[in-house]
């Protein structure tokens, strides 16, 4: 069965996006500090038709967590709201989202959202899906698609904390960054409530470059006690 | 000129101390799952003049931290209030804290506090001295006494965080725990000010186990960008 998996670039102090976010500053005010270390790395530059850029264990692991990726989830703020699509409103069929017209996916793409609305195809395989009705039957679909690959949980991060709640998510891979971003949004924040259900992590890989330590967890149901 | 450095196991989700902390939980409820790594680790046993427990990393990472230390500083809690001495108060001098006659550091300690105190000698090579005039003036008498060996920030986080605010320590070696405690005293709360200032980390060494990941951290100054 396929692996549910989901990365994040998490902040030394725990954030995963910045205060005030917006959409013109989605990551919010210092959010991109997160993402500095994957956006130069050869890896990551091949992964979206560019070319260059630096190899490196940070490079390795920007190809890793996209390898074998047979379907994503991600909630409806990360497929895009767009100026003209504000939050809660009925669909304008002709925002595509803000990915542009050959998304970075190649995969079906389930898009969580409380407005249905017909798939929108895109060009290099990427289709986005609209789910309707909750995180579980997003996951049933996206196996089914995935064909035995992984499925990755893609964010935002109010997404992956509701996959890490329902205790859903298999690992979870976070790039910690040595940036303090002193406000935002935190990826772990009230997902430990009496002990009985809280998610566990068990580190089960390291890789330590000198700007980023990824550390990838599996997730382990009861206690969250290590 | 001694290197200056912390160490602190510090919860998947930040926190250095569950909440409600008191005279009887003075790691707060679920705190204590932050030091279970290192009470078994044949390291920390032998430090603490008892035998047996576990080797591996985790067990060389204690051993690491308290090697070369030639002074401490910590907060006036960490020397410990006691259930006779609340906080504030004027100093009961028949109090000579909470770590026992024979404390395990071996070494001056600097206890800040606003009430002045003779220094406390204990067996084994501590002394406790109090210092009423602020963090530099406690981190210049450990420099002197040191001779050129480490000097450490013991804590609590309160002191920690203290240290880096004024940019005074040189590194900080944090044990991340893979447990969410949900809530708590954070340790890097409030670090992140302008930018201008910020501490910014450096990851100069991850040593993983599967219990904890170990990070040395060269705290640079500037702003606290990576």
């Amino acid at each position: 069965m396929s692996t549910v998996t989901s990365h994040m670039s998490i902040s030394l102090d725990g954030y995963v996006a910045g205060p005030n976010q917006s959409l013109q500053a989605p990551l919010g005010e210092g959010g991109q500090r997160l993402h500095e270390w994957v956006v130069n790395t050869a890896g990551f530059r091949s992964m979206h038709g560019g070319s260059g850029g630096e190899s490196g264990p940070d490079s390795d692991v920007a190809e890793a967590v996209a390898r074998d990726v047979g379907a994503y989830i991600m909630g409806r703020k990360m497929f895009g709201n767009g100026a003209r699509h504000p939050a809660g409103g009925a669909w304008d069929e002709s925002w595509r989202g803000w990915w542009g017209e050959d998304p970075p996916f190649h995969t079906p793409v389930y898009v969580l959202t409380h407005q249905p609305r017909e798939p929108v195809p895109m060009a290099g395989g990427t289709t986005f899906h609209f789910v309707t009705d909750g995180v579980e039957s997003a996951l049933e679909q996206a196996r089914a698609a995935a064909g035995g690959q992984r499925v990755m949980v893609g964010g935002g991060a109010a997404t992956v904390r509701q996959y890490l709640a329902a205790g859903l998510l298999d690992e979870v891979y976070l790039h910690l960054v040595p940036v303090l971003l002193g406000a935002g949004e935190r990826l772990l924040d009230g997902l430990a409530g009496d002990g009985a259900g809280d998610p566990g992590f068990e580190p089960v890989q390291v890789i330590a470059s000198p700007r980023v330590t990824h550390i990838r967890y599996r997730v382990v149901p009861g206690p969250g006690r290590a």
